[in-house]
């Protein structure tokens, strides 16, 4: 997905914050010849993602350390699976260890997130999207994660993909022209590789929006009735986006009004990291001498 | 707390991952003579954190808006109190939005989640501090979110404290000497600036430890009896840092014990985002013309 | 369009780039008293882009000196024009001098000729649309001249929208998949808010191509009478590029086939910069004292 | 000529740019098991330049990727010719295509032109040299593709080497000083490293510098009459350049002058890319398992 | 001690300073094709570091290059001896040179000049500790390098350790707090993993400083007398560290009064890099060829 | 002589270096209401530079510090002269004095080193020019400083001039040209723009040198006798470079053998800091509110 170079930029960033000079303990309490193996385990059940970011904690810190990924970004685990094997000097895999485990845990609590919103919703027609609420510089890497639990990306930045707001229709409004034409006038300027959606909050905005030949309506905060109406109102002359308001309690629901698309900022705005530990076990003879 | 220059380098980041090449909807939909006037808004209670950080956002946008925060970080708010004001050409607010909304949000919502842990310790001698478990490249960020909240840190990173864990007791009993002696012979090689931290998994592990002379000793997933019997044991002569097992449902007792520090990792590795809104008020006329 | 920060950000790798250690010439030979006084004039006719890039380079030398643009973006100007005055101490603007001209000449000289095949094409419903063959380094920068000579982006970069190309389809076919079906199933797996494209070689392959519902065809290196072909048989249920021997001897023709969008690689990839001259007055009075 | 870590630095921002989030096409359309085997092939002739910075492109999307460069820099090709040969994973070779190509066309291109101009001044004393009309932020690069084409590098930025020009010699007449005494108190100052060029617009300027003993004269905008003249006045006291109206079609004559360099802004500041093609075969028994 | 990526980091910026477009000389006198042998040979006595960092140097230059390093970091050297061998192309081998010895020789000038601190307290309790007063930009290298000289890190930054000079004590009075309340009140908001020192300029401030619990007390520039003082009062209940007028002819009266630490800036602010020489031998059959 | 962006980048980085995450001192014990006015005193004469630097080591920390620099780079000072002036948030001053001290202590250290090698060679014809053995990273910064002691810049780097050392001739004799034709063949591939040295350690190497037409020679290592017999043998047809063995003791009698330049790497590989101090005056009336 990324490249390695961006991989690369990204951990070394974060190495770079946890140890600006060093690891002072690894350094006064490990001597530089003890070898250590561990592996990554799973302390609760979920859904994997980052294998290839975990990888690179080590790689960064010390050539020496060989990393071994044997769960695919995607797959399920079940609590006390191995998820990766590390095996090197001890120093810098103790180094390393918490930043790699940060990643993997947060891009696996997403995953895992995300993937209990996608059941909640299988057998319906809808799919769940991720937002733009991410945490700031690690908007890729959370993206690869809602991925990794079967949801899909909605628009990654404000350059990519046109979201016409509350506050731009009231721009729109302000010069005195109908949404419609405002709308048209806009989107003759983009462009054509680029979808445009708008966001409306009452049933009412729909047809005018529709008129103005849009790709996606998203239904902000509309009841489960108000959605059922939006979408037989659009009948399939664009996308229908449902936001706001969505749980795991209530995503089944929603997604059962017929929409296309279940947007839910919580996958990434509200991460819980999963619980996933790094086992590891010190090469006593190589201690010893 | 941060320098300017560092604000400066994460926010700066952060717009050119939410907007790598412009804001399409602003620049198609919104023209550039009209001006904006704009509320930071609180939708739930909470303590504020990230009045610097938010500002920085539109500052770094568009050097004509003007940001005015109006509640300094560490304030409570109640929903609807107006935390900050923002003023200048509507494009620029629109597109600095979201990464402004995104800082002050989990800076809030981490000050937020501190606030009440801290509040149920209240009485006790206990004070709460984070861990190393942040979001990698906002450490700096998410700690100051959590002072705001009236929690303590802890070492920011593996170069300033040591943190002698299980694996490094592993490596020290690996090459047949005792704690006490591996333990002293490693503090005698660090700065004399530094604390030293010792992870124990027992009680019956505390004497080896304080023999050593160490700084903190951290209680690791103890029960409250075992807590209290370590408080005794070590009668002053170290810290004592509970860890591990820590909920807002067992803080207060778990501080009771006695324990000096409680430290809790869901200060950082769980945030979920304080809601808060930007109300946008267009100035139409500015818009009309 | 880009933020301040962004538009700091490269300008100041340009400076560093001609004056790594200062510019030894005016260190030399202008005292540091002397005042300057300059005008940034049109050697040509044109279409002007870039006034806020040229303004930052000075402004990044010496804050001392003062820039004012008086050509809009977008607006033509005539030989002998004066585009913008700058005005502060000698040696910064002399130093800052080649890094404001290049950036100026460069965009203008993409919005001129940009503004070329727009003129080729007035009249015909068909828009002129640049290509990802830009300069590395300065994509967001040209795609800015483009637009200021009436020209539309195409996508930004490969994780915007989706261009299927003649590579692509040998990996959906080797799988012996139909095209229809083989793009579907991919298609499938793509945010919702982002457009696919499909590029064809020859006429029979667009009904497969359609069939899958794509949003845009190209039409790559197709005959007139291809073209014709084309556009009456995808009647409007996609949009129509053509690309690939475009000229300003052939756009117009190409563009009055009823194709929607012709890109041009030629707009960005083999850029003529447009002779701007910076003629600058030396402030007597100050240089002698 | 670069670094590794120049080449790399500069590779990795061009990825960045045109991947920032992933290549959506080869994510969605290309399995990640399939193989692809490409040649760069010469769709027209020219002379070769960038074979480092073509190979680094691929290395660092995925290190999995081997590219064979099969020409040397420097070297002349026919259309059709295989250029270099890239072998790996086809999502990577995908994704890093267009840049790897946007390199080499460019360096080529730069080196194509430059070779044209070097055969026009053949059999004359003069060398072709470039001027600091380089793209920003790839004049590194670019100064490179000149010496490819058998040209010579003029001063790389404004902190190596001196140019006085009409500008500088302002401020030192506005002193009251002459033109002599004024270069010599200036030259005093210089490193004795740094070789000094003045620019003069006229041949009577030519005694009162050649006076103040400078290594380099410019003759600017000058006639073939008086380039003739300017080069017997200066009868080899110092190096002389043309510059200015020079063209493919003017330089021989300007050469034959007797002048030792002339300088060509053209060969960087309107490059014309030269069209060379990946063409990637897929290996379809991966394609299909 | 540093990570692979933050060593990269350093040197790759020492090349671009000292190449930033190539090694004009290498690239005209040195063909391609010739290979060379390099040897780090000692010109003087001294105590090695900076290993890691020497051959950082050549691979980034030229990934050809082979570097072996045979005197660890810490282990003193004769005059003569050969400290690390180098070969492979000679261009780069010549490029790299003196970033290469750049670094080695001020990495084992401070640890040359830190050992003769260290063996002119040998004997006594103290430890020699180095200061803040690096060279900007290369804190981690030199401190790295102290502790090769068998010298003692002080605090890293500001961040990660307390130091209350005179000018907080002046704010502290100001207030009319006792330095003893004001002291408490600001310690308990510091992380429980930070120490805290205190200068002191005179023994009379040593009780208040005291009773307020603090972990390390500076005497400041205290006669040898007055250290004697100072530390038969402080008896233990504080680390004792000296500061000011330390040379190696004081150095070893001042350790003998019985303080914990010396700390001494010249070890870093005024470093004499030792001279170490690269003799290189080129393989004159391939430079024949 | 640097550019604004320049200065402020090598001091931002300094910053992050000395303050990671704030100034933990600072922090605890200055409240933040607590204005501070500061004088930068000199504590031992010298001469001065980096007043720019130190003025933006207080901006870049709080943009509501004012400092004004009172004595320009290059101008004498006595002990106890007030060289700058600070006034501000007594937070920030604190946190940014040490940065802001050592660039000024470590280029004044250099000026003053310098202008006492110039003043033992006062009379002779001959220049003090600095070498590449600088800092890594502060090359820019310390060559600023050698100019304000009233030395010269030697090249930069290995881009700007031309450097024929020993291993170099290795090389070319290694091919079994003549040192002439070498040099000569080498030469004409360089810019015009560029100056050529050669280095040679023995008189009987220098009319195979001068043969080539070279515009430097240095001297390496030559006894005054050898010395004025180079320079008697050059006889003006190049400049004349001493080098090696130089120290204040020796560079009188080297300058007054005829040399044009006498480089000393001891300007900036040896450097001691000059003692500056920042007296730090409280505003007492606003600590104590």
């Amino acid at each position: 997905m990324l490249t390695r170079s961006d991989i690369d930029r990204v951990v070394s960033a974060a190495l770079a914050e946890d140890a600006p000079w060093g690891d002072a303990t690894a350094e006064a309490f490990v001597p530089a010849s003890v070898h250590a193996r561990a592996e990554l385990v799973a302390r609760e059940p979920g859904t994997f993602s980052g294998g290839e970011v975990f990888a690179a904690a080590f790689a960064l810190t010390d050539a020496a350390i060989a990393v071994s990924v044997r769960v695919a970004d995607g797959e399920r685990f079940a609590a006390g699976d191995v998820l990766a094997t590390v095996e090197g000097p001890a120093r810098g895999v103790l180094t390393a260890e918490r930043v790699g485990l940060n990643f993997a845990q947060r891009m696996s609590g997403i995953a895992t997130l995300t993937s209990r919103y996608v059941d909640a919703v299988a057998g319906t027609g809808a799919r769940i999207a991720d937002t733009r609420k991410t945490t700031p510089g690690l908007r890729a890497i959370e993206r690869h994660a809602v991925r990794s639990g079967g949801g899909y990306n909605h628009r990654y930045s404000l350059s990519d993909a046109v979201m016409v707001k509350d506050n731009h229709l009231a721009v729109l409004t302000a010069s005195g022209a109908s949404i419609t034409d405002a709308l048209r006038s806009g989107i003759a300027t983009l462009p054509h590789t680029m979808r445009v959606e708008v966001e409306v909050d009452r049933v009412d905005q729909i047809p005018a929006v529709l008129a103005a030949g849009v790709d996606i309506i998203m239904l902000d905060n509309f009841s489960l009735e108000e959605l059922r109406e939006g979408v037989e109102l659009i009948a399939g002359r664009a996308v229908v986006e449902a936001s706001g308001g969505v749980s795991l309690d209530t995503v089944g629901a929603i997604a059962a009004t017929g929409v296309d698309v279940v947007s839910v900022g919580a996958l990434t705005h509200s991460v819980r990291s999963i619980d996933l530990g790094l086992d590891i076990r010190i090469d006593s003879e190589a201690a010893r001498s």
